[in-house]
């Protein structure tokens, strides 16, 4: 599956099968995603910007592909000629990875010729929204174990062999520490952590062998899974034992891990019968179907937990398996003219913004984003101070700021075709994740009920808007 | 990601180190895997088999893997020596694909050297699981809508690429009848759907306009997306206008797509609309983040859909994230002999059962599943009538069949490192998946609060069971 030209709705080729007949296939477009507010995801964690530039920069139809299009015979050969030079020629900008981003804001801006726009939704959805819903989750999680290190252990439960690679990859964008696959350990250069199973006790004649035997290939870095039989009556006498002989021998143990109980309980005794023990120093690990709520509710109860590893519930974000994200046409080419574009709903939060856009952060004098501002592409200079932002609903809710600074959200990924800029590294990404999550205040990062995170338009966008939606029967 | 080989967690590494080590890597070990009964998971629609035997085949460490492995100073140079020739020579036995099958019992078992079970659990839990959970999903759903046809359609929302094109697979083994995924169309010949999109409505300057150039691409396969601006007192009218113009040039259209608004409401207006104009032949197709709670309350309603998309719910299993397989060892050559194993818990449910197990379904004179048995390997041959079945944990809930045939589930999918039989096509496995639909009782499948089907122990099994619990210490 290395080239994923095909990786698209059939409709995405019947649309484009009609543009190309219609003759409007070279039309310049716009076309931005963004996700909608939902009850809890008041914010994202961006990811996914480097699998979506090397999915548009491999855009062909191979011979297979046109082969099988053909088969279908709902495309004339003229067309099919026509997909054979196939490329992606346009531009893409984009909100760095590691950044913080809000709800209806646009997190990437597509303007190239209608054709192209239109077939790359589905994969860049598809990519997009996968990794930003997993950066996400995993932001919450680290977020509640405030500060211990996370590692993320999902692949076995993840939805398929990308799920666990792209989402260990996601998952150390948005904060886990490690992971447990080999795979992204190679291909992203993400630690790599684990030690023991179950099984590796069971095949050992007792417990207490198989610990013996686990320290003896891994003397300095010996962490042992301690609830096969029964924690605090087998498996802790018989790991202290075990770091006993490690240290008689020269070697200090790593630790232990938690698999299966009350966590809370069960980290408590055990810290204490490792102290008195004279292994102050190890780790306790924790693992067995965690979530950012369940962490905050051990940390709570006094959990002497140092180290957490999470499954399922992060890699496949149990309780929120999509993102949702949409991407919509703003603008398209009219007689050599861009005009803005909006999809009208009754529904009014699914109304969408017109127009080429920007987005723009503020940031007050200490340093903490006060909001971000979607304005057309052309207003730039007029971020002048002061400014008045208001909320594009309740327009009455209004704001200025005297002292600010601005950043341009959507930076160049893909000019022209080709790459833009070099891309950070994996570590550049997480260091810059951390960086913008203290320019967040805390209330808009809660678990429950945060606080919405100011996202308006400026004054020009905000009459475009409403020109075109009481203008409908012309302009749409 | 070709070869998945290091697509497993480190721990199965750092275990297969340890096994080489201790000379215990090539012992003979058996496990299996299979699901526990959890609320909504009653019943499940296996599938996968076909990835998981193309990972065993192509199972190898590359020169990259191998340098990869070095670099992370946790093993020595023989380790990785023994792991440039390491291969998959075991068998895998596994119940066929589009099976209906049930919490406990054994839904494959390995047979292999204790290293290479080992090392397989993750991939083997991943490509199984996830298929599986889909296949499950994408039958509830296609059960709901009673015999109409189910379009997959979720790839935009997929958790990846893989999620998108294996999901699809999965959706096609469980009940979809087609898919919007074209690469998954080409890949596993499923048949894929598909019209345009509201941005297509958008780039024309009416709605009449762009279902007319639709029209002229698409003569005869014309639906067209009724929900642009207003479905009732615009979509309609100017798909009808259409309609009509395509019938006036000899062509019959296809129907209209709902994709918004109260589906029951709307379906029943459009369906009236239609028919008075002389398109009583057109489907309605609706979408709109459906499932099969939905669909089932939307037919109630006397919903006059004929076609339904599925996306977001349906390709991430939004309601269960995760099918939650586990694989476990059951037995383990000791001094040349193979050895039952069990894990103890504390909780009763996660007791594992012990020793090589066969899967048998028992069938009655009609037909009709009565009962799965799950058995120690060396009883096919007690199998005789009559047969008293009882329930391991209530012994009392007991059954006594007379005449039923037996049926054994597990088939090779892996005899001794190589393919053990010609795999069935998609096709094959969609119709066998019917046949073996119309062998469960209704009441299995149900939707709500399903009655459980019966997965009983041998009496031997049952015994070795009760021997190895009350004789923890020493047998396990």
């Amino acid at each position: 599956m290395d080239n994923l030209t095909l990786l698209t709705d059939l409709y995405q080729l019947t649309m484009l099968y009609g543009y190309f007949r219609s003759g409007m296939d070279g039309r310049r477009a716009v076309f931005t995603m963004f996700f909608r507010q939902t009850p809890g995801l008041n914010y994202a964690v961006m990811a996914g910007n480097e699998q979506l530039r090397d999915y548009i920069l491999s855009l062909r139809f191979t011979r297979e592909d046109l082969g099988y299009l053909g088969s279908l015979n709902l495309f004339d050969g003229h067309f099919l000629d026509y997909l054979k030079d196939f490329r992606f020629t346009g531009n893409i900008d984009i909100v760095r990875e590691g950044s913080f981003v809000f709800p209806g804001e646009p997190l990437l801006r597509v303007d190239a010729p209608l054709a192209q726009a239109q077939l790359v939704e589905t994969a860049l959805l598809n990519l997009i929204g996968h990794q930003t819903l997993i950066a996400t989750k995993a932001n919450r999680v680290a977020r509640a174990a405030q500060g211990d290190r996370v590692m993320e252990f999902g692949l076995r439960r993840a939805q398929g062999p990308d799920a666990g690679v792209l989402g260990s990859r996601a998952a150390a964008v948005g904060g886990c520490t490690s992971t447990s696959n080999v795979l992204a350990g190679r291909m992203f250069g993400i630690p790599v952590s684990g030690t023991h199973a179950h099984s590796w006790v069971m095949s050992f004649p007792s417990e207490l062998e198989a610990f013996r035997a686990y320290a003896a290939c891994f003397p300095d870095s010996c962490l042992l899974l301690v609830d096969t039989y029964d924690t605090l009556t087998s498996g802790l006498p018989n790991a202290i034992t075990v770091f006993r002989e490690l240290r008689e021998q020269g070697h200090e143990p790593l630790g232990i891990r938690l698999d299966s109980g009350d966590l809370a309980y069960l980290s408590i005794k055990a810290r204490k019968m490792l102290d008195e023990a004279g292994f102050e120093n190890t780790l306790i690990c924790a693992s067995n179907d965690l979530d950012e709520y369940l962490i905050r509710d051990l940390k709570l109860q006094g959990a002497r937990i140092s180290l957490w590893g999470v499954g399922t519930k992060l890699i496949t974000s149990a309780d929120r398996s999509a993102f949702g994200g949409v991407y919509k046409m703003c603008a398209l080419e009219e007689d050599g003219v861009l005009m803005p574009k909006i999809k009208v709903s009754d529904n009014p939060d699914k109304v969408t913004l017109p127009g080429r856009q920007e987005l723009y952060r503020l940031y007050t004098s200490n340093g903490m984003a006060a909001a971000d501002l979607i304005a057309l592409d052309d207003e730039e200079e007029s971020l002048t101070k002061p400014l008045t932002i208001f909320d594009p609903k309740d327009t009455w809710k209004r704001m200025t700021l005297t002292e600010y600074s601005v950043r341009k959200m959507l930076e160049p990924l893909i000019a022209g075709g080709r790459p833009a800029n070099e891309l950070p590294s994996l570590k550049e990404i997480q260091a810059f994740r951390q960086q913008e999550e203290k320019t967040i205040w805390e209330q808009h990062l809660r678990l429950v009920n945060p606080s919405a995170f100011k996202v308006d338009l400026s004054d020009r966008l905000w009459q475009l808007r409403s020109r075109l939606l009481h203008g409908r029967g012309r302009d749409v």
